[in-house]
């Protein structure tokens, strides 16, 4: 613990949360790149898609970060998605629907970035990191703006660098989105312009035998049209 | 899932977080004397004083919960507290220093709230409900009014059922706290009052054999004023 930290406003110390996938790898080498220290979290909350924690674990150490930490959390005990229940992941479905589909996780993004709330206290670090994005996102509503408007305010009151910090009239946390507003290309163009290595990422939410992706789910299709229109070849189809 | 529940600001159905301590169980019952359907969550996150996830469930139970369900999160792979770390639990600590001690556990409440809003969303509950107590509380900032507030709020943005209600114009989730402003004699009288059966309940941070109470960590004490100011005999102290 650094309890020093919490009235210099320059601390660099940066929680980012990793899933394996491609999103939460450019935000780390985002964070990276913007100088952030970066320590990455990883949850294993009983997915189905459980291969991605070793991807996960991967792309920290390829992308600099100061440590990797995983958390166990068994979220199939309270049930109601398909990432995690005895429910199967839609394939092929319409994606401009609208709706949000069956492998919503109730409140996954909140348990997540409360967990990455208290390594963030914990080791000292102002600023948490998570991949959210608002457009070619799979219609999460812990994904848009609104959320992670909510999430930092409640993370100022919520803990004790918060409220230390809000009695010399300063906001503590740093909630950061780098990709909210990016397409799926930005986010793959951004990623190639970082060098980012995306045969370490994975996608999918219902892979094969040795991660391979099933093609089929919203995440792999959102995935493909992303390195579609960036031009650029995904070394994990092919 | 019952998605039929969200235009419906009829719906009784209530998470209450339970600890297994004297504040939970009193919130529980309040909530159940007040016509909500209640549903009970635990949560082991590594805690030290383990064994009072056995009285959650005995509680739960004698106070007709409709469910009990126990989530497991190693909290202690985050660190930073005597409760989940290895720092010893403050004996006869000054209460009135107005610090916040080491057995505070870094975003705790945080966690477990957002554990109780995946739960209640699984299940088409739109209360959810914990044992805050803004007064003999141990100075800990996830306990206060401010927090619960941004936590409601979070939760309404945060979730399909928040969303779709705001569609319509409504606030779906309501964080209660029933203890919030109540002295811990108040809380003692007034489990007394609806048939709390205290004897299920422990409140010790650092319990030696058989859940015997240490009598000095800041919770055994606020329990022990508690009781003495209510002129209630703790049974479980006899």
């Amino acid at each position: 613990m650094n309890h020093a930290t919490h009235n210099n406003l320059d601390n660099r110390k940066a929680i980012v949360l990793l899933s394996g996938g491609l999103d939460s790898a450019v935000t780390l080498a985002v964070l990276h790149a913007d100088g952030f220290q970066c320590s990455t979290l990883a949850i294993d909350y009983g997915q189905r898609h459980g291969v991605e924690l070793e991807f996960a674990q991967r792309v920290s150490r390829a992308l600099g970060a100061v440590e990797h930490r995983q958390v166990t959390v068994d979220l199939r005990a309270l049930g109601g998605s398909a990432l995690t229940a005895d429910i199967a992941v839609p394939k092929d479905r319409d994606l401009a629907a609208g709706d949000i589909p069956v492998t919503y996780v109730p409140a996954r993004n909140t348990i997540f970035l409360s967990m990455a709330l208290g390594f963030a206290e914990s080791v000292g670090a102002r600023h948490i990191a998570f991949g959210a994005n608002a457009l070619d996102y799979s219609g999460y509503p812990d994904c848009r703006p609104d959320f992670i408007e909510a999430f930092q305010r409640l993370a100022n009151v919520a803990t004790r660098d918060g409220v230390q910090a809000a009695a010399a009239g300063q906001a503590w946390f740093q909630v950061h989105a780098p990709l909210l507003r990016m397409t799926k290309a930005q986010i793959v163009l951004t990623g190639k312009k970082l060098g980012v290595d995306f045969a370490l990422t994975t996608s999918c939410y219902d892979p094969g035998a040795n991660a391979k992706p099933c093609g089929q789910c919203d995440s792999c299709r959102l995935r493909a049209k992303g390195f579609t229109q960036a031009g650029v070849i995904d070394p994990r189809v092919m």
